[in-house]
């Protein structure tokens, strides 16, 4: 138990995760594994290694959990062996970058999941596969997914949940998954919002454009995660998997409607940005055309005294005004009475 | 009663409904509780504790009418304990910003609804959850939704409709909240119309694009709100739920009639307002071109004086026209009738 | 007769058609009653009031047909007595602003439908309830609609087809109100073609834009009245309704075909405008450019003058080219030369 | 059998249509009847008069199949007599600007179908209405659209074929109706090749703009009259029609395919358009900034000239550079190395 | 076989495949024919001539695999013979340029599909053609597509698999294709993130704007040869199709599932394109506003010496400053004095 939860909060707080599994291990776990139990009745009987589960299997009440992470092609051909898993499977869970989705495989079912949650100001996306058949858990888990260490504790504090057998277990860590996108989606709204303060006060930098633009695609990628797991909660509430219990039916209906939440916020922000776009194209149409109604009127403004100097620094010989004895003085009065009579002006019709 | 008619109005004025829960009750009332009655064949039997709500529930022809406002842990779980509510449904209960939808345990039903009502300039949502099963409902409200004592004070009024039971309740309660949205999406509809005239006579100040921009944040939030109800009152208009009667039927599709009737107008204002985005864009180029036009053809005609000017002040000692005698008025002749032939031409052209 | 057809013209014509019901009525009909006769087996047998409808109901092969508009609380109390209406479907029938649909209340079906015509250059949007069940219809107008005096002319001329019932007056209404949106479509087609005119051949004017803006809302504002009113055809066209006769069918599916052509138009005229926008965005983006090719083209040439006649125009002492005998044609000619090579050049370039 | 091909041809190739019904025919044809021939075991027996349809109609193995153009009331309404056709199809197919439809009555079914071919430069819409039932093949086209006399043609060239019967006949005519679309489609698909080329090699003048404009009202109109098609095709695939036979399904299977193919063509470059438009925003927007800052760099340039030239312009006694024996060629030498310095700038930034 | 597999490489290399096939062939391989071969159980048997397919074609546990690279007519017509395999589907299968698609002809299953693959920089579009029936699978490639050598191998390498007959073939194929799509996806989305960069990081160049088109036109088509397959592969995954095993169920299951991942990422690099677009306007916007405000701040900033200086160039008579003995030198400071006033301040507006 104690080496277990060390590899779980290992395996969680860890960057690169691979080296986890390489330690050797004292109590007989092998590398890539994170956890393996039996539980009868939802109580942990004991630790076993993989190599045990197939003999644990078939007894009455029992429930192997096996929680894996990054595991290499053999030890998965193990776990194969002793839970006999489809083949197709079983090469899928060797490399991440699948779908989410839920296949059934006879009596087994077998389900991929994308998981996020923030490391820091980063948006961390993982993936775990499950497969979960009469009397087992296998969770898979890639790249830097939460461990589900505190799942499996949850779990053991309830045994008489836990007794429901591994459904019950699948629906603790769909509902763990689901729960971890909450607080994505809560720092990219909170981003959003700010984006706005900024935008409606202002105006949007270079700096808050890339940003909105990185905010989309965070958006897309989070969106492409959640949709497919929509389908995944739906059928297990439908009660369309193998030995599904209605007794169950009430939960993952809690999940689906989990996931159908956090969905439409992924939607409302997206439509949020989307109009963000919008407002700043108009915000930047109008201040493009401030500041050049500001340009025409300083231009105008300025061409007065230019003009008129210009004319009475002619050579001309005879320039009758240039020997007049206050010639100089009324030029000049008139320049600023004219530059300020066309201030006036634009100030009036709002240009300046 | 008098009491309770003073909960109620306090909960629905003020802003900060936590302290509302917090009095003490010389009738017995405990904070959170709105209002508990008993309703024999239409009729107000008499209020109740909390505790005995239990004892009244299976009566012939009862029905217990609990309102809660913010209730904390505890009164939710002795309410749960009174009418056997599921685990799951009592949680969400506990906590707002739920999806609004509508689940089924057993005989007993558990709708989520966002309520929605002005405060001024303001849309204040707030959020109810109802529990409906034989002989008893009881609403659950969070935040600043208004109370549903008029709500109980119609249905009163009405002991022949009352007699129908819970489900006539809960179409009274459901009847009222989309009753609500109408106000709202008429302010909506007022300020957009404004909007509307302040860009066709001139065009939008920046004020105004962000007055769009929060108008289009607050009928997509709005729109959140009222979608999933068509759900769930088509639902219930199918008779797809427990211990519904057919005469029901009818006062639950005037329900859904009138959200579908919300939905509508709130679809039509959010692509009005994208109708005036685009045709601020329009406007705000339009502007923009008349602008550049008329700094073109100012600058053009006082770059005519400047250049002529220039060329009489330069010094050399052989130009013959500085000598000439009426030289300086032809030259001024010649700037005054090319700047106005300019003037005419642009003039001409539309661009001044 | 005389009197009801004086009745009915005057409601289609009148902008204020609150007016026609307030006057007294000679021959015994109410204000808000435009006309109310008995038909059997499609023959005209006697004009009623409202009293007598009961009476004449269920009498074999006799339908009767009562055309209301704006009419009071009491009037609609009274029809509904006479025909044993729903409830609900009285009171929404008392106010207009309800959506486009089709309700069935046991053996009755209430329809609503928003209407539309061109009164000179505005469209005038009006609302029409019809109840309809064995042996009666009734239709309510609210608003500027259109009289149905003329289908009850049509209706009367063929005596054979009118025998069919009270659905054949349902179909003859419908179609009735159908055909009354093909010239407003036909109206704003207009109105799209020379604002693409207007746009293709010059710009859009502020004026055009205001005008695009308009036909975009008059459009969704059609559409949202059209739209619903395929799903009350189709579900006629499929037999879903009580007592639709078989021989019905035809006629209803080409009712069905008539509103989904105009539904089509409408789309197509929004997609039509919806490029008419983006092209105008186009060609005002490619004028400003051209704008601003030619001012900077311009201030080019214009500078050489100035910057040259600038220097000349310095009052060194030594400066030589000042005292050289065609020094300043010399500098004229410079100016010149370079004044046209630059305009050439703009000129190739296509800046100018 | 020569003065059929001659109307044929005459029909497809002109552009006023309407001339070609109007000619006295020596071969007892009425103007508006391009053909009308009776067929036996899918061999040709003999043409004949409209009015002799009725009695070939019900023999054994026999197919008779009319083609109308433009035809006026009286040959319709003698049509309908031959045929027993349906009165409101009747009227649907006396005027043109029908939806695209199919349309059951009875044991015979009624098709609208919009035909579109490539006249030199222009696209010319027509309208292809069509009866067919047991033993007949009736077509009636409005407006410019090809003749069918090449489809017959090659039905009398495969009387196996033919031997089908009357769904054999509108299969070849929907076919070939389908087959005319594709020159449409390659047409308008060069034109945005041009385009585009266009576009990427330089920018959009204004006629452009303006034919940019006309493909997608063009395109949308093609759609318009493609889409409803699909429906008709996949009616005729699922055997949902009277008297249609299995051995027919693989060939209307097979136009379904095409005029999907159609449609698939139509929506790419409808898209292709709408990224047209949007690439030429953006280049126009890129093309804007560059003139933008060529100006600006240009103006900053010849600042410098001008504001120092105008300096020593000034008239003050005391001015002690002016005295400077090399003052004037100093103060030229820093004007140039100012102006080749803001030059090298400016082309360092990239602004010119 | 040494010579089937240098065709197979050649065909697959080169890009004018038309060359291939002419060779005459030794081994009596046809050209146009790249493989013809017997399998029973699973193993090779031996190679085939095209005539000898009849023959062999129901012998128990025998499949025959043809693979085809754009064969004459001739070629086609013994295929169709030897399998007997339909006319309509031969003559689609003599031309490319066909919607993908699955088609049921009796027994045999027709399927169209179209590849992609990269070939240095740019995406090679090709079709395969399918004819799949009981003891038989015939490919028939057009354009440049992969040569099926590799998937031959593949199959005979696991003859156990290979043993389920053609339904594996057919597999093994459409694996192959939606395997090669992969690459050309990753290939777009390298391109994609270097736009992205070069957009946030400067802005995008006018040749960038024309690759930005280039990828969303080359994802338009990739997803219009993607997107039919889902449909294609999902009828295999349902056992909709003739001699369709239930062991292959989970093995197309898999292809639909990499066809639906493939689908969901090219909708994902068509959104974030699209964003890349509105990102790219706005940039855009901004910068012209950047450089609008630059070139206004600089204009006023130079006017001032121009305005000044111009006014003591003037040449009247009685300008006491002009005598003044530090006039000169106290213009200057105030000439120097304003412009660096004005430039602190455009500096601290940000203008600068």
């Amino acid at each position: 138990m104690a080496l277990e939860r060390t590899n779980g909060r290992d395996a969680g707080a860890e960057r690169s995760p691979a080296a986890v599994g390489q330690q050797a291990d004292a109590a007989g776990h092998r590398p890539g594994v994170v956890a393996a139990a039996v539980y009868q009745h939802g109580r942990r009987l004991r630790d076993i290694r993989i190599e045990e589960a197939g003999e644990w299997r078939n007894r009455e009440g029992v429930v192997i959990w096996i929680g894996l992470h990054e595991p290499d092609q053999e030890l998965l051909r193990q776990v194969q062996l002793e839970f006999d898993l489809n083949d197709l499977a079983i090469e899928d869970a060797g490399k991440a970058h699948q779908r989410p989705k839920l296949e059934i495989y006879g009596e087994a079912i077998f389900v991929v999941a994308r998981t996020a949650h923030m490391t820091g100001e980063e948006i961390a996306f993982g993936e775990t596969h499950l497969f979960v058949g009469r009397g087992y858990v296998v969770s898979v888990r890639h790249g830097p997914s939460t461990s589900y260490m505190a799942v499996r504790q949850r779990c053991e504090a309830s045994p008489a949940a836990l007794a429901h057998g591994e459904h019950y277990v699948l629906y603790s860590i769909l509902d763990f998954i689901v729960d971890n996108y909450m607080p994505v989606v809560e720092a990219i709204h909170g981003e959003v919002e700010a984006l706005e303060d900024r935008l409606l006060r202002d105006r949007l930098a270079k700096a808050d454009i890339e940003h909105l633009y990185m905010l989309r695609r965070n958006l897309l990628r989070l969106r492409n995660a959640v949709v497919p797991l929509v389908d995944v909660c739906r059928r297990h509430e439908h009660l369309e998997l193998p030995g599904m219990e209605v007794a169950m039916q009430p939960l993952f209906r809690d999940v689906t409607d989990h996931v159908r939440r956090v969905q439409e916020d992924i939607d409302a922000l997206r439509e949020v940005l989307a109009f963000t776009f919008e407002a700043s194209l108009m915000i930047g149409q109008s201040e493009q055309t401030e500041i050049s109604r500001k340009l025409a009127s300083w231009a105008a403004i300025l061409a007065v005294p230019t003009a008129i100097a210009g004319i009475y620094g002619m050579n001309f010989e005879q320039m009758p005004e240039l020997r007049f004895r206050y010639g100089y003085f009324v030029v000049l009065a008139i320049i600023i009475a004219l530059c300020v009579t066309l201030y006036r002006f634009f100030r009036r019709a709002r240009w300046l």
